[in-house]
């Protein structure tokens, strides 16, 4: 089947490919996790390495805080955007919905106009703060979702966690059942060092990779690693040595 | 006594053979878990092994979304809905309610356009976002189950959970209380990945497993596998190791 | 001292030998627990080993949903209705309340027809939802209760635990007070599978069992079984072995 | 230092004696604790033990059902109020606080007749949930301690406790910050059964006992034993063996 | 630098020697754990041993309740009163935050004719109870805090704690921020009884004591003991002994 | 890279240099974890050290209370101040936003008048307070952040943590996401002393340690010293020894 890669290390692995075209992929964190790094990843890689120009819509930061956040990774995107392989629309979240349900809105021209593939949606958080109702709330991302998948796009929708470390509850209606995927990033207290995890929950028609994996975020953006080892409990992010390794060593020594 | 089979693997067995006639069967999970191919899959067998025509009611998702994760198995639902087999109806669960209600509702012609025998209810989420009072929302859904059966429907009624590992807390009038049978799908941490466990808590009028069993969603659909072994708190969805599994590790080495 | 048998195995010896006359006794458990099997075990052993004429009062559920679940356990609850020995009345609770309140209404007359000793009400919840203020739901259900107890009956009385596992929250005023007695019928996972629990907490007037009984739901209905042994924090639903019975396995070795 | 004696084997002790006179003691539980047993118990003795008088006010139980419970200890406390020795007054919180604060009011009147010495108010939560503003609320109290002790009354005040297992959260402005001493009743759960703890936490003015008590409600009525041996949070209800005693246990072995 | 000191046995070594003068010190407990009898000692050995006459402001007991807690210290608090050296004010919680605004108000005539250097304020948690509103409970804590220390005086300033173990949440705006000292007395759980703990989380301008020390009331007030040794997570109310402890028992006993 | 060294012993190491230009870098902890000394400390290093004259924003305490404060670490701030290199402002939150929008406001002139760098904002929590809607709230502190670095600043930003041991929830929408950097200090308990812990969570654009360090205050104000070793769960606040070190010693002892 065909699949849009994210051209990230070890995480289209995970994804046994890559994303499903024309997806919606959730991909949740909490502050300093990672999120935007990732996704701007994706658009990044789809246009250097997949040819697949792309979107970055965005509800709050300017577009030059997504430059100067690629700088630091070397990814020029404002040359990017200068070469007509991207654009960073900063828009409001109401407005960008009545956009997209409507014929030659702002997010439809700039996607024709690039040809675009990819979207990065940052964050889904914004539209949940507009909406106090859970049925309004639903109804308006399943609306968005569609919108994005009429243009042939295939998302990566980022979403803020409240909780630092272990579950942030995403109280009634979470919208999460709306994505065709849904990734995780988590703080993971290890060894007195604060790590990093990704897990896949959900890839919609498709197998994907169940371990809780490391990764890290280094000069070349996201790297994702081996899973973790003999721990019990990294979903909490406050992981302790499983009672097995501490078996092995105490059985080990014995003979 | 007659069963009504899911024909999924395993999951027969735990239900001593299959639901019972004319009942709600209460599936519950979160994102990612599965509930709804469990009950696309309930359908489908229900046609292709059973003969059994069915339906399925959907709240928010379009068709198009079903046949694609039918597809994404090899159940080629569109085909099934041609042959008269098969009814995808998307409706709001005020009409539904409403519908069931009167005679010769659209609910009630294509259950007996189709000679329905299941029925696939995809969410009763959806009900209790509509309804604030728990009176109001236990009388709604006990009415709506009984429409079901009075149409001579055995139906999977999934429901969405809030928290992503553990308990996710009902509030007040719970209506798995008016549910014939009640399974939960949930994720649990093992070994530093995310496996699936199906437990059935309540099967009315009849015995049932009481085994907290490993599922996996695989090309064919859900495979219901063997019992977790080891592990105490699966379904905080955090075990650890059993102490005794630590002193047979201990004791087989000092023999 | 008189004591009203439960007839249900085991259960009796842990209340000494059974309820003490005229009194209201609460039962509280989570969906499929088993409260309203114990309920009807309770009436219908009354009628057909003690002689003692029932009335059964639901306040959602058909009489054929009980007749039905009977039906399941051999109990033939419609003959008994037919011959005069038990009554199942479906009524609200806000009409209960009044209709207990004054001469000749419809629970005293059903009560005096068959010269009832017993009585389940099915649930407690009902009321617990239909009046917000808890000094008003207090005076509720004592005048309700004390009702009853004119009437000569003793009664089980049900309530909707919220959390599946581990105790719910009663909340401000818990009519648990009130009660003659306070049975929990507790979700308990011991080796990857879902037990369940009896604990009698409290019986006014009498000395009773403090053991955490294992009971099942079996073809007769409800057996209470042995106490757990070895394990920790049974309450909670997710007991651990205890060290104990860790060291007494390691202590066993050595020698 | 004279002190007021309960009579109740082992309390007393841990009380350093008793009760300091006129002094407002709150003893909390939850159901079935034995909160009222152990209040009935300390007028109870006051009357034939020490030879003095007591009241009861109660704002929701008819006198009936003191002189059932006391009945099943053997106290006959009709009796005791035909003998002019006790007073069981039922009456709500609201009138009971006015009554007090004049002067000739049915409390006062009821106390000089009989000559009271002693008073058990049942509950103190009835006050809680008359009052929203904590304010009110501690002033209300404050006032109605202080009328009690004016009288020359020693108390034992009630207090219910929402939470079965462990601490139930007294949210802003507890009372029991104006209480004399403060005694919780606790369930425990030790070896798969349900005991009694007793723990004096607050003694106002003397010196009390910090050990974790069990006890036992017997024929005699609550009988205050050992402390617990060898657990730790015991406070939680669900406390687990020390890993000293398993320390021990593993010592013992070896030598 | 001059020191304010207790006079409290082991309480000033924790604070390098006392209090700086003229600031506010926050000392939080629950329900009898001595914050008051801290407060009367710090104010009575004021008086007594370093010839600073003092001040108690107190919002809800009579000063009766604590000439009667301080007699049985045997500290003779009337007679200090009589004397001139103390004053013992009941006022609320608005009026002495108006008086303290102005010039000439009955507190900073009090503190003027005694001399005053010290004061108790008790408690604090009157003034969070007559305030909703986060910024404006910070400004008038703040002002009435400054408004004592522009007399010279250095306040101990007592808070009640909501939870009887652990942490009690603050909220949102905790005026702990403004304190210039922190600290905490709290109850834990030690071999099956409840031991008491003192804990100095802040002393601005100075070095302190960051040891969880154990202390006792005893017949001379409030004595601070040494550390807890060999327990985990006492904070929390709840510890349990070190693995720490058990390596070394085990390893002692195998040399 | 250019960076803004905060000149705090271990702490620039663990920023790989320090902050970089023109970021607001958030600083978290309870009270008296020592937020705004470390503020302070970064503000007089870079003027004493850096020669980069700085602005502290106060929106609480005088500024009498940040020179009494920098005293008791030797930091002279009132001669910096009168030296022009330093102004200490205190100001309302409204006020601030206001200012910040606008040309020529306050913070403008004061930070051209010294030609300021750098800037502690004192703190983020009087924002949080003065808004409720949390979409208006990012907004406004967007604002103000953008502001800030308009005019050239790098800034450290201080937050109050509502929970003294372990995770305050931020509730929805924290503006923790709009922070360049995010360091926790922490209250830690090892061994019977309530230590501190620091932790930097995210520093945009750069790579940053990602140990979890012990840090004191001492005469010299805060100091970054080595990592924790041999516990698990410090972000809790209440750790416990690694099982691996148990083994270890165990090990080493056989050997």
């Amino acid at each position: 089947m065909e699949r849009v890669k994210t051209g990230i290390k070890g995480f289209d692995d995970m994804l046994d490919g890559g994303f499903l075209p024309e997806t919606a992929n959730l991909v949740e964190g909490a502050p300093g996790t990672g999120k935007t790094t990732l996704g701007m990843q994706y658009i990044y890689n789809g246009i250097t390495q997949f040819d697949e120009p792309g979107l970055i819509l965005t509800f709050e930061e300017f577009p030059a805080q997504y430059y100067r956040d690629g700088a630091s990774f070397g990814w020029d995107l404002r040359a990017l955007e200068q070469a007509g392989k991207l654009r960073v629309l900063l828009i409001s979240p109401e407005v960008s919905v009545r956009d997209l349900a409507q014929v030659g809105g702002v997010i439809e021209r700039a996607a024709r106009d690039l040809g675009a593939r990819r979207v990065l949606v940052d964050s889904l958080s914004h539209f949940e703060r507009i909406v106090d109702d859970p049925i309004e709330l639903r109804k308006l991302v399943y609306g968005f979702i569609n919108g994005l998948k009429r243009e042939g796009l295939t998302a990566i929708i980022t979403r803020e966690s409240d909780a630092l470390f272990g579950e942030s509850l995403s109280g009634e209606g979470d919208v999460a059942f709306l994505a065709d995927s849904y990734t995780l990033l988590r703080y993971v207290e290890i060894e007195s060092a604060v790590r990093k995890a990704l897990i896949v929950l959900k890839l919609r028609g498709s197998n994907h990779a169940k371990d809780i994996r490391q990764f890290e975020i280094a000069g070349q953006g996201l790297e994702v690693q081996a899973k973790f080892e003999g721990h019990e409990g990294i979903m909490s992010g406050s992981p302790h040595r499983m009672a097995q390794s501490f078996v092995e060593a105490f059985v080990r020594d014995r003979r």
